[in-house]
């Protein structure tokens, strides 16, 4: 396997050089899907499958039915291929293609029909599948990959130190009354979770497991109409055990569910000092007949000043912020700037191409502290994906940094450098350090 | 009449050379206000009265009566000309500068009161109107221009293949109630609309009407509180009767007949296959003292995510969307990603300046698909607008392919004309098309 | 004392001929916090002091109890510096550096514990105060400073030509009802304050001796859910007079009184032909654990259209606006580009980084008339911020010049400083000229 330099390198000279040495560094990762038994793709279907490809397609024109899960691979990654020409101005394009550059030795300049069986065949892994992960994790130059674990995962089988484990709790907040969801917490925690004290049992142990584990976080993705609030325990214990029993609730005893759940999650990642990591804005199933992993969209009326209260309240935990509406990133700036514990985390998803990043990253660098800055993160499913995306954050931080601090405030290139090696490196390091390293607060 | 090139060229060797083959392309134009019985401006005071100009000098002290239409019209021009100098530093005034030039000989640095009587002697066309029509036609390159139609226009008495009907319904649903809307959908349907199944029959002509000439698409412009939902028919019945009566309504019968005679046109454009033109934002009437055509706002406050319904319901339907607040413009990026019949629609009004559109174009070309991005529209009253305001446009975009895709992917310059022919020519042409063309879904 | 030149300049050779032109002009600072009595800094803890190191420290880790007040200045200045290192990317360290520059000679590349006691010497001007204050004063080349004075300020002991009062007005607004405030206002008045009636009488005074002593503006700041709307003299009448006395009012009866008391203030606004300063956003105490002046934030969800019936109703009232929220500044070039009264004001606070003046202000270049643009002021606190501030909006105006108008319009040099000059000078002066020589509209 030839492993060739092919991402794109900044054309200004300043920008390169920073670029040039930012690339040969390390990649933490502070937040990916990617399934540890199985965190390379195995086949070209696994690249193409990602919702990126199959939604930008079906938004192309592709019928949902031609990346239906029960085709068979080769037919779905054709039929998705088939599309790749109408969308290949897209940044997630552009990935695709230093996938297919640095991983599989593809050398035309686009996929298409003719091409791409051979390159179906050359990114075969079915035989060779660990061996592949091990050589993708060192071509990428990766040091650690934070997963996202649902919290019956048994966390066993991998080793924690590489794909090291994250708490997520959606399910606990948002679907505590679907009867699946306490039956896996009564499943993995033995508790008999049977009301609100008992689920607080089941929840710490939850905790405790997974910061035995060495997560890096607890992390929860919320909607845009939610609004942290203390629970209140009194007017809580009625509709928290009625959810358990599976009973019909009103929409006012829903939110108190998901109030008084979300809260607990707070007071352990207190306890247990465990990074609480916050992804405010989707709304699920916004377009009920996209592809799998496509139908989510955001509301973009939604504040950060609806958390105050919470960030006032565990003035202890470390809150990494992701917003998902492009356009409430300026106040994530204003709020890491003001609160200890909130720290602006990556470019997420609607907001994770470079028009918008380098938006932000400016922003950012000029007004939150440098030890709070938290760079990137890859969201990736398979770990082919993580360092081109990496490698685009790494030019438009070159860019920005050759532009706003070298150009624009007279740093040499070491300082620049400096900052850098904090955003990519230190803090991510420090801040999902795991087994509560992250504890003494966010710095 | 010499019309030599008068537009700024950029000054980056990469954007001026896609510029300069992009400027020799043919102007496909996708909404516009264009009087097709008399699309140039016959005097100097058709020019200086767009809104623009009069709203930007009433901005900056311009009494609203020295702009008024009873005036003669060289004394309003030299009145609106007196203020010029308060405002030349707009992109307004540049078009205004390109159309001197462009159009009638302008050679000096500056309109002035010294020279404007000059000006306005050469932009004088009132004895060869069409003549002039025709030339300025031929000067600016223009293909085809889709006009904003009163339901009610007859449609005849010009050549419908260069200047194309598009059916606005601002009045059907906003104005239902006004007793001129319903006189005027009788007198031109034939139909005796009394109640809600006879207002569905007359709107079923207008459709019938409008496409057997070939329109290009419904089109609407709807306020920011408004929110697209299913109509009841049995709640809506008695309101709309009460409306077509004239009877006074209470503010939720006003909502129910909106919704109703929305969600109608909907379904029109679905059985008739045209695209439903959505132009999301303006309040109107926020500034009454204002110039006319200068009073209208917005609040910011706005999300697509009260379109999801809408979207979701009506899959068969391309629906190009302008939104006007310029920071809602990030969503509409998302959403066209997501719903494959969400298209994102040029640069509107309050957004049409460089600045946003620059960070909005970028942002498009990064993250949706190639075959969705519909480029720009004139929004023109006068055809002499046409050209300046595409040329601002196609700046941009050949700035932005430069530095995004010339640079920033290592396109070659093949590969970003493609694209810039993707968004000029062939989207308009497809979805806009006419005659139920773009009758298939948007690609 | 060496006044080199120690700011930055730009690296691209058109934004930096307008820069070394544009930093030879005086300054002209339309709003701050300076005290007339003591304008420049005693001592490096009355620089280090500015909420934005505290702040900026205490959320990159300090203790909010190394800044308290009650400390020794030399210890409070050494711990706050202790954190420096920090947040050394910031462009408010940016600030810090050129003060200790220009103003006390530094040459070491960074403030450490190692040289901060040199320079904290050197910094020492408690014995020659005066004479100091006279020294930044010349070595930034300012021409008049704006206050912010209490309503009760005897506005007495310093030349109002060069430092000019203006009258803040947020505790007559959203303080009424604390004892304190009324008999402060009855103190200054001599008006014996009990109900509406003599309240209008007071307020009236307040402005009449405002006026006489040259204020340049009314001003205030607003929290984003503040609605304006005429005043209900008989539904306010009680309400004002339970305030008054002190009484416990409901929420309504706070609304009523905001309401009242807001609209009278610009009723004396017209009468006294006073520009009216809106400053639109904070939530004050948002973050009740921070240090001082570090505590306010915002909700983004705000809205120009909610002044609408203000900006309608005073026609001839002058507003510069300032918006808190970065994300609403597109709206108010919108605003300000329609309503003949509203100009655009500055870049505030949270809004106040290059990144975010940047994409404001090439925006408001393209389409607010020249004559309504403020570029700038320095909401400072202390004299040495002054010159450091306005640099850095020089530079960025100087860039946006020769980006935007120079390559991207073609403008010689001279027009592009004749926008500047009306954007920092010209308009400043004219619209907070004082005596209410701002009179005549906003023009």
């Amino acid at each position: 396997m030839t492993l060739a330099r092919n991402t794109m390198i900044p054309t200004d000279p300043q920008a390169r050089a920073l670029f040039e040495e930012i690339s040969t560094w390390p990649i933490v990762d502070p937040h990916s899907h990617i399934d540890p038994h199985r965190p390379a793709a195995r086949n070209l279907d696994e690249v193409l499958g990602y919702h990126y490809y199959t939604e930008l397609a079906h938004s192309s024109g592709m019928p949902a039915a031609e990346a239906d899960p029960g085709l068979d691979p080769r037919t779905r990654a054709g039929n998705v291929a088939g599309y790749l020409e109408r969308l290949d101005n897209t940044v997630q394009h552009s990935w695709l293609m230093e996938i297919a550059r640095t991983f599989h030795g593809f050398q035309d300049e686009r996929i298409t029909p003719s091409n791409l069986g051979a390159l179906y065949d050359r990114a075969e892994h079915g035989r060779d599948g660990e061996d592949w992960d091990r050589q993708v994790w060192k071509a990428s130059n990766l040091e650690s990959v934070c997963l996202t674990n649902d919290f019956d995962d048994p966390l066993e089988g991998w080793d924690t130190s590489r794909y090291v484990p994250c708490l997520r709790t959606d399910d606990l907040v948002l679907k505590l009354h679907e009867r699946t969801t306490v039956e896996r917490l009564r499943r993995c925690t033995g508790e008999d979770v049977q009301d609100l004290a008992s689920l607080r049992e089941a929840i710490g142990k939850l905790f405790g497991r997974f910061v035995s584990q060495g997560a890096c976080a607890c992390a929860i993705s919320l909607p845009p109409d939610f609004v942290p609030r203390p629970g209140a325990p009194k007017r809580a214990v009625t509709p928290v055990r009625r959810a358990i029993q599976g009973l019909d609730l009103r929409p006012d005893e829903h939110a108190e569910i998901r109030a008084t759940v979300f809260w607990m999650l707070a007071e352990f990642a207190a306890e247990f000092r465990l990074p609480f990591d916050l992804m405010i804005g989707p709304v699920r199933n916004a377009y009920a007949a996209g592809v799998a992993g496509g139908r989510d969209l955001f509301d973009r009326r939604v504040s950060l000043h609806d958390y105050c209260e919470l960030f006032n309240h565990f003035a202890g935990v470390t809150f990494p912020v992701s917003t998902l509406s492009p356009d409430a990133s300026a106040e994530l700036v204003a709020y890491s700037w003001i609160f200890p514990n909130v720290l602006p985390h990556g470019h997420w998803w609607y907001s994770n191409i470079p028009a918008f990043i380098r938006a932000d990253l400016a922003a950012r660098i000029q007004a939150v502290p440098r030890v709070k800055l938290l760079g990137y993160y890859s969201d990736a499913y398979k770990l082919e994906f993580v360092l081109p995306k990496f490698n685009m954050y790494r030019r438009v931080l070159a860019e920005t940094l050759a532009e706003a601090c070298v150009r624009g405030q007279g740093w040499g290139e070491d300082r620049a450098l400096q900052l850098a090696r904090a955003v990519l490196l230190d803090n991510p390091r420090r801040v999902f350090g795991g087994n509560g390293r992250g504890s003494a607060g966010p710095i």
